[in-house]
């Protein structure tokens, strides 16, 4: 009998985490398995997990296997054993949370979008950009660009299978609040979320867009609507202060319940009469329709909403240029599909490359070819770079500075839609050449 | 042996056609087939067909079955055996003809757009007003209604199987000018064709929206693009007067050159030096991008474009509504994707209806089910539903009130497009409600 | 006004049609439509139909444009307008009516399977060598070769895109017997219809099989079944000898019924009690399956069934060589899957080839770029490549020698089947080789 | 700051595995991810593994998690923190190696097909009763039951959604052999793998087919064909004995090299003078056909190779009943084709069930709607099955004794394809009925 040699294992990387609803299930499973499918440089370690409910935070601590908990994510970001700093909160903590983990030397993952407002952002990169001088990494979760059907898109548009884009389409259809009963989530509340399915979907989409374009949109035209007003409140919303959690407002609600449907909120006993269920005011948009030009001249349209019945999670694009086109749909995430404008007109039409082959972005790693990867596989890429920029020392991708420029065309969008439709610009990029690296 | 009896045979509908490019020989399949398909109250003859050019007039007349041939519009309107005149010619000979022939007692079918103007649509429209009074009909030809899975899809709106609309999007994507040195035929050219993608394919999906929906869009917000701003001339284009025809300018160019493929316009003699190719400039968009709210407030967002590389024929629209979502694609036009919203999440999705059988419209008196039926069954349906309107005295759906309300909205996308895509509202259309009958 | 000119009109070709059922107006739509379409050498007139009931007859004739009637076979075989017989009457009338216009110096075109017997088709197969000696010409009717898709597959195919060939999987999917209250049409009975699905469906693909491969399979091993054994009689087959008809005995039944709905033979009157429907014995398969290789050694596989519930008219291949694969669905008509396997493994899958362009096989008479065709155009193509092949003197294709091979085949299925489906040997093709030219 | 709360920790359960090819990685995956995800009660510990290279294996434990590692199987048996065996070598060895821990007292999980032959097969059945007897499990892992579509699939037909079955067809299409300089791996001699395609892929549908319709095959006529006969010798192949473990002699080859394409065996130095490389004869079929009816009397088809270009891991199945059909293909693991031919004709077709609700088989544990899930996850799913058969004191499914019934039907399938195609009978299932539980 042997014992593992361990002799050649990678210095550590020692993670906290704030939050753990959906995202913080997610971002788990990526931290815990990064380092047993990819060679890294550094190796992750759960280390902390920080929730305001000590009973529920231990839980998921247990269950995600986080080695300790905090109840005040102040003492999280203080831990010795912490180096990296994931939030995974509702947008109305990430600015607080950021800011004082990356003034406190640590490196910082921070879900998206990266703020609720321009102003938060602006902050949150100057706060980036002054730790990148000292070395850290702060990084924003887009994790849709760590799809390998998403990774390859870029590759095929970087090498110019497309030749000059002409077009982007790109929309985000859900279908989860189609039901008017579905409960009134910190996601519909535009305190905690900043906006709805805008920032919720579209700056997934505004951000690829610009990804894989290699260059910004310069501004755009917008449609908003919000279909429901009001919702049913939950028990926990509708008593605010005595939930919540400094990391995890969103307990229920469709996209963080992570399976557990007994909490669909339908007493609401806080209030009303016996028998009724007390509503409360929607403040976000339930659905964005924009339009625009990236830097180029090419021409872009992006829809977001959680109102498309049937669709469950279609981040879907096409992209036309003069020497080709690609599809993606993240419902059937292995496959992208390509069409070569060059090939001779008999033989050509749109392919389907299963994207599962070990030359692929991401997938030597993984498993021979036709064996599907799924959807928590992005979290464990994401860990993956962010991982292998930090030990590189350089800065991440995306940064808090493409965080930023998101937030601005989200802030355009909003300014848009509520001024008539007219063309909004959204200022360009400062510094350094939008276009780095990537995977 | 016995001679076919006639006896019961229906009484005769002459038809006289001006023009015989693409959509005079897919308006003669429509005219030669619907009686030998259909059981129809009058039997349409092909009478006669006008062209200015006598020599290509007599050969199409001798390809596509029409029994006589006119170089003049003017006499095959003031033809006695001609009771219906059917206008596949460019926009800009639209209003003359169909109002000349309106006025001759006529009835009239009139290809899409209506018109190049709005003044010009007023003109007409108010020109069938007068002649729907004396009993004649006047029809607006966007076939695409005539596509069975198209017309089931409007079937189940109308019974409320999608509930409240929330959302519509609409793309027409070709790719025929994607290619630079596609030639400047009359369809890129302002003073014939009136737009470029926005009259050819946004006209069809604007059309579409507002009849599937059974209500108006109220404004749009629009941008346009002419990627291509200069293109080869055309022999016949480069010396104007020389040919062009009261019917069929437009004798080349990809949609409207019958695979002739030789006449792609190689030459340009007519200029400058040898080896050059003298070329024009592209008066009309390429693409155009719009989006705006139906009059019960449901999203509704367009894109009209030939430069989508691989996309061939792409008219493509997916409709959410409260209980249920629809999705089709004329490139699969025997399809129609349904999802209802009502089943049991766990077997629930959009299912792909094969619209094939007897029961679906127009399909009785087709195949056996899942026997396919193809692009140019859209104009035989065309003629039947034309014809058991004037055999029933009712006005013909879409009627040319349609066609100006279509051309209102085409107008105001201009105007947006123009004016930083402020949002532009589109006048509600008079008189009767909009929605009427239908297959 | 000027009168067509028709003087450079081609010679007529007097076309005889025996039948009128479902495969009746299929052909009429061919031979009304090819000469309005592509350039012939040779003008098919609609010259008479033959059928015995002389008001069903009439009233075909009427409807699908033959200019006359005859009420027995023989005397349209006899009549001088008539130079091409076209037999669209259940298998057991096939061998008589084809020998016989081949004796009488027609050309035959006969609808597939070739005969209900291998004896019946050596029988035709001999006349069809006797008269191609005197220049007639004698094809059957597998009108899935016309289309474009096929066609086009077969070309990429020869040219060796494939390379050499390891598999073909071949299924026709239907489902109108699913239903065990589908009536027993002549299309269950042995003596009318020589057998079920495999006759029906399975001569059809074993037909694409060999003639994409260009090679002869060379033995089967096979299961048949029926699954429903008694069906309700037709009103019209519980009186047998009250009608058949020479030309239609198959005047009810699913994909007989041309969309009268009503003839569904609920009544069976003749014989029980009031209140019940006799039923009969179905003496032909439901279904059958079968493997073989085919001459080079790749593996093939056969099903053809008509209880395969939500399958309509699925015609599925695909073929697998060691440089390509095809893959074809008859539902979808108009595309083509090809994968590429010389590509780098990074940007190949299947293509969907959307077989709609100029340089496609038939394409360049139709259509722009992705405007669709349908069903009845292989009937229209099937006219055309029959008219050039008389025109130029050549045998046409698929001949009838090819129709007897296809037969072979059926036998030894049936023979297998019945023989514990012990691997049962086909003769392997007399004469010149398989392979001769196409489209 | 607190410690996490393990008060509550359920039992730990000791996993030992043998072998660290593709199979144990994606084992591996399994036991570190299930206890993350669901609640159970047991957790599985990553004890031991063993592997005859000290140096490999002491690298695949410290990358894939495991505790400690041992050079002999035996060995690993013996340990007193290893409760179940778990067993993912090639065939030859799972016998000797399951009854070796079965009668040491351990629960089982083996890797399919079960054997190499049907005596080993039935061998290690009766080991299993014997163990079952004493509270053991013993599971064989066809992991594709636990595809949450699949497993979803056989609820729908449980419930009679499906009525009378009439048709199965199953396909397992891959391509990693079409390349004639693909190397002869384990997986292509008989003496290691048993058989080829037949029971590397060939396994899977079979379970799949008598698992999903609940009833076993009777018989079955088969072809098999190897069609490149010798392939370049690996170097650890062509020097056997220098290596390849007790647990992983496949250690190069497609779907085991796990991403690591440098091993691809060009040199080939053991023998032939230098520039050649040596070759050697592949002793497996490279694709079988075979069909069969199942108890019942529906008619099944099935088709296993590894030469199908384009195709990654086409693992296809359809199946028709009288009330509704389903389809599925691995390639898009996510989704479940459904169709209900009790709905209206007009509104029924074959829907895309998403099959990523929680209400679906395993899915409340993972993410929110339309969240992919990967192929891993059968592996995650496996082991929560195991474990919750060990915890409750039940037979785990699929059984020893269905593995064995299995390897029935692959036995009769060579008996079959060795006799000329001949319809062999494959014994009925003894003791129990063959229906228990499921997913």
């Amino acid at each position: 009998m042997e014992q593992r040699d361990s002799g050649t294992a990678p210095p550590e990387l020692g993670v906290g985490m704030v939050g753990y609803a959906f995202m913080g299930a997610a971002h788990s499973q990526g931290w815990r398995t990064v380092s047993r499918v990819f060679d890294l440089p550094m190796r992750p370690v759960l280390a902390a997990i920080a929730g305001r409910d000590p009973r529920a935070v231990r839980s998921a601590a247990g269950r995600l296997g986080w080695a300790a908990v905090e109840t005040d994510w102040r003492d999280l970001v203080a831990r010795d054993d912490v180096q990296l700093v994931d939030i995974c909160t509702p947008g109305d903590l990430h600015a607080e949370i950021a800011i004082a983990a990356l003034e406190a030397g640590k490196h910082v993952l921070c879900e998206k979008p990266l703020a609720n407002t321009v102003a938060e952002a602006e902050a949150m990169a100057a706060a980036a950009e002054r730790a990148g001088a000292r070395g850290q990494a702060a990084m924003v979760g887009f994790n849709y660009r760590r799809v390998p059907a998403v990774a390859h898109a870029r590759r095929l548009i970087a090498e110019g299978r497309l030749g000059t884009l002409r077009h982007l389409r790109f929309t985000y259809l859900q279908d989860w609040l189609v039901d008017p009963l579905a409960p009134l989530t910190w996601r519909l509340q535009r305190r905690h979320a900043g906006s709805g399915a805008l920032g919720d979907l579209g700056a997934h989409i505004v951000d690829l867009a610009q990804h894989l374009a290699g260059e910004p949109l310069t501004g755009v035209s917008a449609l908003t609507e919000t279909f429901v007003r009001e919702r049913p409140l939950l028990p926990v919303l509708a008593a605010p202060g005595s939930s919540g959690a400094s990391g995890s407002p969103g307990s229920s609600g469709s996209p963080d319940s992570l399976g557990s449907s007994a909490s669909s909120g339908s007493s609401g006993s806080s209030g009303g009469p016996p028998g009724t269920v007390e509503h409360g005011p929607v403040t976000v948009d339930d659905a964005v329709l924009f339009h625009g030009r990236l830097a180029s001249g090419a021409l872009a349209s992006f829809e977001a909403t959680r109102m498309a019945s049937g669709r469950k999670n279609a981040l879907r694009f096409e992209i036309n240029g003069e020497r080709g086109s690609l599809a993606f749909d993240l419902e059937r995430l292995n496959e992208l599909s390509f069409h070569d404008h060059t090939e001779p007109v008999t033989s050509s039409g749109f392919r389907r490359i299963l994207v599962t082959e070990a030359e692929h972005p991401y997938l030597r790693a993984w498993w021979p070819p036709g064996h599907a990867l799924g959807y928590e596989h992005t979290f464990t890429h994401q860990a993956h770079d962010l991982i292998a920029a930090i030990a590189r020392g350089q800065r991440p991708d995306p940064s808090f500075a493409d965080g930023l420029q998101v937030q601005r065309v989200l802030a355009a969008v909003e300014h848009s839609a509520q001024n008539n439709a007219v063309h909004t610009p959204v200022p360009p990029p400062a510094g350094p050449p939008h276009r780095t690296g990537g995977a």
